[in-house]
């Protein structure tokens, strides 16, 4: 079997683990995220709770299988929380996701976060274009949180942000995952042009990516996850072209996607860093 | 008429005055089921306010037909709404139900105001099996806001909460309802596989509670709830068998529920406690 | 060409306008709201940003194209955040909207707030029939966040607000809006009995009316977005009947509308105020 074949193999076994495991993942969101999240969650096959106060956040992270943080909307309380669950996901080894959603100057207070959170060795940090290349120190002009940049063309700059986690992970026309461990990019293709025109499917990815982080190795994990959404979102787009139908049609697949669908529709490449 | 007949009339008689008289329900709600605790409730007759603050939460509970108060997410200044207005809704002898998501030792913080909560009387307290087992005394291994115990094997458990409440709704596959008016346990089927698969189900079926409790009794009110959504999983279990789909369809059915449906779908039994 | 023919045209237009500049929306809203409103201006052609806490609030709304604040469900940090963001947007010439939720002598809190907040001058004020009767200084018994009003009655007492605001928007059976402008009254007719069914979507039509306002007037922005919830509600009802599925062909229509569709279902009619 060639390389990519194996790999399309590990997210077979990564994604019968999640159903057999139901793994407890604990998601620090955002207001806009955090129903979107746990739905694709249950479907996907993980249980997911979303603690994010300071008072419970230690001892829910220790019980916890996997901890997704996404610094969507924080308030004081849940940037307490992150903190708290960040530094004890380190202490008791529990993989967790960093999604730094709208990183860069405009919006300092959680740029500020994220920078302190990089101490406690996230195990994955996903975003889009625009964020992975500011957090590797360019300067973008950003707009809001949707992303100005292609993924295609920042998955280079990336490479520094490896001495922080195991893998990171570039959303975009076209997801491009960066792996410590294979010293390679992954390119995950699939997806549908619908999808950025749903809210939080980012922010949803990052939780399942912590899904799958607590049944396999973080870069199997991080292109399971991918896969999973990029062949719910080709799927649901053949099913459905207009926005209301593709989502519904989209979470769908996220829960009946199977061995089969993987096998004839993982669309990966493998890339030199 | 046998004593099931009876309840099922009126069942029919509550669901007709929800919608006659589209009670005010305060929802002190989490972050994941605000939209679809509110969706449900408006689907269903009745005209939700997510009214959570404590500045507010006096007046509002005081002008309120029914309060619901679920820990799913809670802030501080939640848990100063919660203590305020489950103290307005007693003086005031507004209906209000307890859902206590998460209840044990992990999260202390909720379980320590849950604790408190009860010395005012919740009308109703609603939780899945373990966490009702839990606050009725047992140690149970919890796994996050899911169950990991059978609704049918912790009932009999919940017998000595009834000294806080006029009635105990368990939910699970079969819902059972501990109601001290009547010194019985009714067990609702109905439903789907599927329904724990979406998110907040069990939130939203505790602010529909509250809805109902506006109208009658709180022992026909807690029945009603649970009917109510058991026919509505059960019709779009058989209309759509994938999640999305599901969900849409049993969103329909929470709003195109009619006498008709209830007389020929409810399915309840009365079991001695 | 007669002046509703003009207006229809000035329509086509703004919505052409949005689907260009895509204009970044800063949401200031509620916990129902978040996601339903976001989707709706991801669909509607806008890029929505929820950005609500205060440390951010003043450089976020320095870069955004339009600003959105809504009362639904306020927090002690959001309510700075929208103090210093309505500031900010008064200094910069950023239009804003404003949506006093529940205005009233129940939700104090909220409405020394919205007092507060039109010093700031909000370029359109929308809201029900209630929360505008009440905010031109009208006594009404309110019902929560539900209007126990018919907009048809009230627009006539809300010329008084027109010293605070360009526009003043009434939603409800049909919608009324009050352009300082033009000196009238427009009504734009539409929609479904079904959408005060779904949750929110008053909450997104000020988020939509602050998405035009970035790309025209603030006349043509309101009766825009107006007429862009009506004739998606319209066609959404004669496609779905059912409140789920009504939902779903509401968020399609959302996005699917287009210079065809509004040159042939707009309907509206100027009036004098």
């Amino acid at each position: 079997m060639d390389q990519t074949s194996t790999l399309i193999e590990h997210i077979v076994e990564a994604w019968t683990q999640l159903q057999t495991e139901q793994p407890l993942v604990q998601c620090i969101t955002n207001s806009v995220a955090a129903n979107y999240a746990a739905n694709v969650l249950l479907a996907a096959g993980a249980s997911p709770a979303m603690i994010d106060n300071p008072f419970e956040a230690e001892s829910f992270t220790t019980i916890s299988a996997a901890l997704s943080i996404n610094l969507g909307t924080p308030t004081n309380e849940q940037m307490q929380a992150m903190q708290i669950s960040a530094q004890t996901a380190q202490r008791t080894n529990t993989p967790w996701v960093l999604d730094p959603v709208g990183y860069g100057p405009v919006l300092k207070w959680r740029s500020d976060m994220v920078d302190e959170l990089l101490q406690y060795n996230p195990t994955v940090i996903r975003g889009n274009a625009s964020e992975i290349s500011t957090l590797a120190g360019n300067q973008v002009l950003s707009k809001g949180v949707d992303s100005t940049l292609d993924s295609a063309d920042v998955y280079h700059q990336a490479k520094v942000l490896l001495e922080h986690a195991e893998c990171i992970a570039i959303s975009g026309e076209s997801d491009f995952i960066l792996s410590k461990e294979l010293d390679a990019v992954i390119q995950v293709n699939g997806g549908s042009y619908l999808q950025p025109k749903v809210t939080a499917t980012g922010c949803a990815l990052g939780a399942l990516i912590a899904a799958y982080c607590a049944v396999t190795t973080p870069t199997i994990a991080t292109i399971a996850a991918h896969t999973h959404f990029a062949i719910a979102g080709k799927l649901a787009f053949e099913k459905a072209q207009t926005i209301g139908q593709f989502n519904v049609a989209f979470m769908d697949y996220i829960h009946s996607l199977n061995p089969d669908l993987i096998q004839q529709y993982a669309d990966i490449k493998i890339l030199e860093i």
